[in-house]
C-alpha cells in the first residue's frame, strides 16, 4: 500500500509511492485544500489539467452542506465533484474545535484567554455536540459517525475523530484529552474496519508540545492497524518548536507507514520537514496567497498587484491556463477585482507546488536532501 | 464588409456576415460583455472554447485601468486579454453619463428628480470632463480622444462619442443634445478616418423616444460614411415603447449597414427585435443571471439555488466545462459561495445564447421569423 522507493542517505527524507483506490501518489507530496469540494476559484477540470495527485476536502463543511446523503447519492465525492484522482478527508473534529477556540494563531495572540464562542455545546466521551455555522442546527459528531460520513464521501484516505486541545493547557488536562482522543481513534478504526471498502485510515498523533505525550501517542497508535499517521494537535508557537518536536517524534513512528502533517505547507516548513521524513502536507497556503496576488516562485514570492508589473507584457507563469496571459494582464485583473485572477494565480501556485515536490523527490533520490 | 445572406420573407429579420479584421461574425448575434477585458469569472481560453464571435469591452473602464498606453504596449486588446476573435468597444461616454445620472431604471423610478452625483464636472462642445471613479483624477473625454483610445485598444468595431441625455428631458433640450451628439460623432468619424487601420466605426443613432428626432438622426448619420449603426439613447419606459420606436426607426436606416442595439439582450427583447432587423445585441444579462444562479434554458430560466436541484445527479448543461458537473454539484457550489459556480453557469448561459442566435439564424433562413 505504501512502498518506500528510496531513503535519503543524508536525512530521514524518503521517496515513496502510496497506492490508493483512485491511483498512486508520489511522496513527498503537497496536498491542496478543496474545503467545499472545490478549490476556491478553480474547477476540477483544471485541477486535473495542472495535476494534483491528492486533494484534501473538509468533512465538517461537507457534513453541513450538501450533507453525506447527497454525496452518497452522487456515488461519492469523486463523482460529485468530477475528480478521478485520490482524495483525503479529515474527521470534521478540527473545524469543530478550531471554530470554537479560534485558530491556534488567534489563541496564541490572546494568551489562552480566549473563550469558546459557543458553537460547541458539549464534549463528552460520546463525541462532540455543536451548532452548525450554517443554520444553527444541533449536530453530534462521534468517532463512529465521522467514519460513516467519510464512508458516504468515499474518500481514499480517512481520519478518525480526535480532540483538538488548546495550546495553553495544563499537562494533566492534555493527558486526559490524549487518552480520550486515543479511545475515539480506536472506536473510529473499529467502525472503519467493519467495512473498509477500499479506504485507508491514518491515525492522528497527538500530545501537543509534550515529548512524553507525543511518544505515548506514537506508541499507542502504532500498535493499532492504522494505515498511516497524521500529525495533529499543537505543533508549538514557532517553526523551530515544531521542527524540534517533529525531530523527536518522527523516529518513533513506524517507518513502514506514511506520515501526513496536517495543515502545514508553507515553503519554509516544507524545507524543514521533508528531511524529517514527512510524506505529505496539506495547506490552503498556495491558494490563499493566490487570492492576494502572490505568485510563488523559486526566487521568492511575487506580488503581482505591485505597479512594477503593469507594463510587463510577457507571461510570468508556465502553469496551465496562467501561461496564456502576461504579467500585465494578471496585474490588471487584480486591480479590476476580476475573480478570474484568482483562478489563474491559484493554478500557477498549485503548479509551482507540484514542481517543487517533484524537485524534492529528485533531490532525495540523489541523497541531496 | 457586411453581407446580407438572406432577408426573411416574414419580417425585416436578416441573416448576415460581418467581416472584421479579426474574423467573421454571423448575424444576428449576441455579444457578451467583458467590461474590464474579462467576462466576470471566465477566462479568455474558455470564451474561445464556448465560442463567442464578438465580445464587448468598455472603453471607460479600460481608459481608467490599465490605461490605453498599457494596452497599446501589449499590442492591443486582443493580445492583452488573449483573444483572437473580434472585439467591439464603446466610446466611454455611456458610462460617464450613466454613472452621473444613474441607470435609466433608477432615473425612471426617481421620475427625473435624481440629480447628477457630481462625477461629471462639465459637458461642453469640447467634450465631457469627469472624475475617475478609481482615484478621483480629472479626465477629459472628447470625440477625438475616445477614438485615439479605441485605436490604442485596437478593437475591431469602435463607437464615436455621444451624449446620453436623461429620459426625462424637454424636447428643445433633447434636440440641442442630439445636434451636439451629431457634431461629436462627425468629429469622431473624422478622427477615425485619418487612420482607419482595419477598424470599422458604427454611428450611434439618438433622439430618445421622439420619432421626429430619431428620423433626423437616422438621416443625418446615414449621410456620413459610418460602417454601421448602433442604437443608443433612451429606448422608452417599457419593452412595448422600445419596440414601437424601433419599428418606426429601423426602416429609416440604410439596409446595407449592420445595426447594433446597445445594452439590450434579454430573451424577450431578442424575440421582439430580431424580426425588426437588428443584427447584434450586447448585454451583461446572461452573465449577471449566472452569478445569481440562473441558468437560461429553452424551457425558461432555471434557478439552480432552489432545493429541488440538491439531489439531481445528472448534468443540467451541455456547455463546455459546465457539462462535466451535475445539477446537484452546481447547486452545492452556489450554496457554499464558491466562485467556480459563476464560471460554470456563465459558460452555460453564453453557450445557450450562442445556440439561441444560431436557431434565430436558421429560422430566418427558413422565413419562419
Amino acid at each position: 500500500m505504501f512502498e518506500v522507493v528510496h531513503y535519503s542517505k543524508k536525512s530521514r527524507a524518503r521517496v515513496g509511492r502510496l497506492h490508493t483506490a483512485h491511483g498512486i501518489i508520489d511522496t513527498p507530496t503537497f496536498v491542496p485544500v478543496a474545503t467545499n469540494a472545490s478549490i476556491k476559484a478553480v474547477d476540477s477540470t483544471h485541477i486535473n489539467e495542472v495535476g494534483v495527485q491528492l486533494l484534501f476536502c473538509n468533512t465538517y463543511h461537507l457534513l453541513l452542506h450538501p450533507g453525506p446523503e447527497v454525496v452518497a447519492a452522487a456515488g461519492g465525492l469523486h463523482n460529485f465533484m468530477g475528480r478521478t484522482a485520490p482524495l483525503i478527508t479529515d474527521s470534521g473534529g478540527f473545524q469543530v474545535f478550531s471554530l470554537a477556540y479560534g485558530s491556534v494563531f488567534d489563541e496564541l495572540k490572546s494568551k489562552g484567554l480566549k473563550k469558546q464562542n459557543g458553537s460547541i455545546i458539549k464534549v463528552s466521551e460520546e463525541g462532540v455536540r455543536f451548532r452548525s455555522y450554517r443554520d444553527g442546527a444541533l449536530v453530534l459528531l462521534t468517532p463512529e459517525s465521522t467514519v460513516q460520513v467519510q464512508k458516504a464521501l468515499a474518500s481514499d484516505i480517512i481520519i478518525p475523530l480526535d480532540e483538538l486541545p488548546p495550546y495553553h493547557i495544563d499537562k494533566r488536562v492534555l493527558r486526559a484529552s490524549l487518552e480520550r482522543t486515543h479511545r475515539w481513534e480506536k472506536r473510529s478504526l473499529d467502525e472503519h474496519l467493519k467495512n473498509p471498502q477500499r479506504q485507508i485510515m491514518y491515525a492522528v498523533v497527538h500530545g501537543g508540545v509534550d515529548p512524553e505525550l507525543r511518544a505515548r501517542s506514537a506508541q499507542y497508535l502504532g500498535l493499532l492497524p492504522f494505515d498511516g499517521f497524521a500529525i495533529g494537535g499543537s505543533l508549538g508557537k514557532t517553526r523551530e518548536e515544531m521542527v524540534s518536536m517533529l525531530s523527536v517524534l518522527m523516529p518513533q513512528l513506524l517507518p513502514e507507514r506514511p506520515v501526513h502533517l496536517l495543515g502545514i505547507g508553507d515553503l519554509s516548513s516544507l524545507e524543514s520537514c521533508v528531511p524529517l521524513g514527512i510524506d505529505s502536507f496539506d495547506s490552503s497556503y498556495p491558494t490563499k496567497c493566490a487570492r492576494h496576488g502572490i505568485l510563488l516562485s523559486s526566487e521568492g514570492p511575487i506580488n503581482i498587484t505591485r505597479s512594477q508589473w503593469k507594463n510587463v507584457h510577457t507571461p510570468i507563469s508556465d502553469a496551465p491556463l496562467c501561461s496564456h496571459y502576461s504579467a500585465a494582464y494578471l496585474h490588471h485583473l487584480f486591480k479590476a477585482h476580476e475573480s478570474v485572477a484568482h483562478t489563474l494565480v491559484s493554478l500557477h501556485n498549485i503548479h509551482f507546488m507540484n514542481n517543487l515536490m517533484a524537485q524534492y523527490r529528485q533531490l532525495i533520490m540523489e541523497d541531496r536532501v
